[in-house]
C-alpha cells in the first residue's frame, strides 16, 4: 500500500504582532502529497522557503479573512510565482473582498501574470464545499469573529478497499479495481460472491479542522465531531478571558472545552497573543481540560498517521 | 556643539525575489534624529525589530514606486502601528495609486486608525520638494523604469554659524543666536563687528540620494551632483546589460558611472538581482569605474559623519 501522507506545517503561530519567533498565520497541509496553504501572513514566502518548500508545490491557498495577519503575505507570494515562471494555475478561495484587493495591486505593478489565478468566493456558511478533488474535499467553517471569518475541515478521499490476502488468488484481474472499490464477484457458475468476503474496509479517512481567528463557537461541535487533528486559536489565558470576548478570540481553556465536546484526538493551540513570553500557561490551562493538546511552534510538522488495517 | 546623526541603516537590500540573506527594499535614514524610512518591502517590520528600532520613531514612509518588493510591509507595518496603541500622526508618500490600496485593505479588515495616517502623493519631477521640516528637506527624483517610479534626495538643514573662541567674550549673552544666524553685531559705542569676524561658517549640508529601481538615467546629475552619499541599484552585471536594458534595471557600471559623472561621495550598491550568490563581481564591475564603492548588506548603517570645522 502507497503511503498516503497527511502532514500539517505550522508556518506561523503567532497573533497579529508577530514577536518572539513566532510570525503571523500560515499552515502548509499535505495530503497524498498534495499542498494546500491555509492562512498566508507577512513573510509566508520567507517560510516556505525555510521549510524547503517549492512554490509550485501548492496548488490551492484558503484565506480564513481579512485581517493583515491572516493575509499579507498573499500579493508576494502571487508576484513571486509569477517572477519564477509559475504556469500552472493558482487557486485562491478567500472572502470575495479579497478578489479586488489582489486586482487594484496587480493593476498599479502593471503586473500580468502569466499563470491564471483563479479566484473562488467563500460562502461562510458551515458545511459548505469549499473545494473538492481526488486527493481531499474542503468544508468550510463559519466562526465568530469581528469581521466575516471561515475555517475548513480538510478530509482525504477514503482508499479502496484492501484485499483479503487468502482471496486474491480468486479475484481475476480484470476484476479487481471492482471489488476494491466494493463491487461483489460474479463466478463462472453464475454464483455471487458478497464483496464482504473478499476485502476488507480500508483505514477510516483522516480529517484536519483549521479554526482561527474565532470566539467560542458550540455551533461548530456538529462540523468538527471526532476529527484527528483541531488546530483551534488560543489567543489569550482565562485571566484575559474579557479582553477574548471583547475581540472575539478564545482563552485556552475554551479552545480545550471545544475540543473535548466534540472529541477530537488531539488539539493544537495556537495565535498565541504577544504578550505571552512562553505558551507554557496556555498549554497548562488547556490540558486541564483536555490533555492531548499541543502547543503549536513556528516550522514543526504534526503527522496525522494513517490507522493500520490488521488482517484476521 | 551637539552631534547632527545622519545615518542610513539598509533594511533590506534584495531585489524582487528575497534571497540568500538579502530582503526586499527597505531602509531606514536617521536625520537629528528624526527617522525617515524608504520603501518598506514585505517583512520590514521584523527587520526593524531586528534593528532595535522602535515603531513610534518613524513619523515618514516614502514609497518610491508599487512594485511589490518595494511596498508590500506597509500594510503590515501600520496595522501593528495601529495594534500598538500609536497616537501620532504618520505620514505617507507615495504614487497617487497607492492611497485606494491602503484604503481598500483598511475597509476590508474594518480597521479604524487610532492616528491619523497622512498621505502625500508624489509628482514623479525631478526637484519637486516632498516634504521640507527642522531637520531635512526631500526632494523627487524622477526615475526611469517600468511604472512610475521615483528617488528621493535628503538634505539636511544647515547647522547655525559656530561662535570663534576668542570671540566668544565681546558677544552679549542676548545677542548669541543672532549672531549665529549671520548677523553683525552692534556694539555699544555705535560701531558694527560684522558677522564674518565673529563666525566661521558650519559644516557643509550632507546630502543622501536614493535611486532605486531605474535604468541608467544621466538626466538625474543635476540633482545628485556631488551628494555625501548615493544608493544606487545594480540588479545585474555587465553580462546581463541587455536584460537590463529590457527590465529597466541598471547593472553595477552603470550605478558606477554614473557615481562618477555626478562627483559624489560614496556609493553604495543594493537591490542585487537573487542569481547573484555574492555581491563580489557587482562590486568589483563598479569599483573599476568609481573605487568609492561599497555593496549594501542588510541590517548594516551606514554613517554619513559631519566635517569638523577647524577654526584658525
Amino acid at each position: 500500500m502507497a503511503h498516503r501522507q497527511f502532514d500539517l506545517v505550522t508556518l506561523g503561530t503567532g497573533a497579529a504582532l508577530p514577536a518572539r519567533g513566532r510570525h503571523p498565520s500560515a499552515q502548509l497541509l499535505i495530503i497524498h502529497g498534495e499542498h494546500y496553504l491555509i492562512d498566508c501572513g507577512e513573510g509566508t514566502q520567507e517560510r516556505l522557503r525555510e521549510a524547503g518548500v517549492g512554490f509550485n508545490r501548492i496548488k490551492h491557498v484558503f484565506i480564513s479573512h481579512l485581517h493583515g495577519d491572516h493575509y499579507l503575505g498573499l500579493m508576494g507570494l502571487i508576484s513571486s510565482m509569477h517572477l519564477m515562471g509559475r504556469a500552472q494555475p493558482l487557486h485562491v478561495h478567500g472572502p470575495a473582498e479579497l478578489k479586488p484587493i489582489i486586482d487594484l495591486q496587480l493593476r498599479a505593478s502593471q503586473t500580468y501574470l502569466r499563470y491564471h489565478l483563479q479566484f473562488h468566493a467563500l460562502l461562510p456558511e458551515s458545511g459548505t464545499v469549499a473545494w473538492s478533488d481526488s486527493r481531499a474535499r474542503i468544508t468550510v467553517l463559519a466562526l465568530r469573529h469581528r469581521i466575516p471569518c471561515t475555517g475548513f475541515v480538510f478530509e482525504e478521499t477514503e482508499a479502496p478497499r484492501h484485499l483479503r490476502k487468502e482471496k486474491v488468488h480468486v479475484i481475476p484481474e480484470h476484476a479487481r479495481a471492482a471489488v476494491k472499490s466494493g463491487a461483489d464477484l460474479p463466478m463462472p457458475d453464475g454464483s455471487i460472491v458478497p464483496n464482504s468476503e473478499l476485502t476488507v474496509a480500508p483505514a477510516p479517512v483522516r480529517r484536519y479542522a483549521y479554526c482561527s481567528d474565532t470566539a467560542y463557537a458550540p455551533e461548530l461541535l456538529p462540523h468538527i465531531r471526532g476529527v484527528d487533528l483541531l488546530y483551534h486559536e488560543a489567543t489569550f489565558t482565562e485571566q484575559l478571558a474579557k479582553r477574548a470576548k471583547e475581540t472575539m478570540h478564545s482563552t485556552a481553556q475554551e479552545a480545550a472545552l471545544l475540543a473535548r465536546e466534540a472529541g477530537v484526538r488531539r488539539l493544537l493551540l495556537g495565535h498565541f497573543s504577544s504578550r505571552y513570553k512562553s505558551s507554557d500557561l496556555l498549554l497548562a490551562e488547556a490540558q486541564a481540560v483536555f490533555p492531548h493538546t499541543e502547543a503549536s511552534e513556528d516550522g514543526r510538522t504534526y503527522s496525522i498517521p494513517e490507522l493500520t488495517i490488521v488482517q484476521n
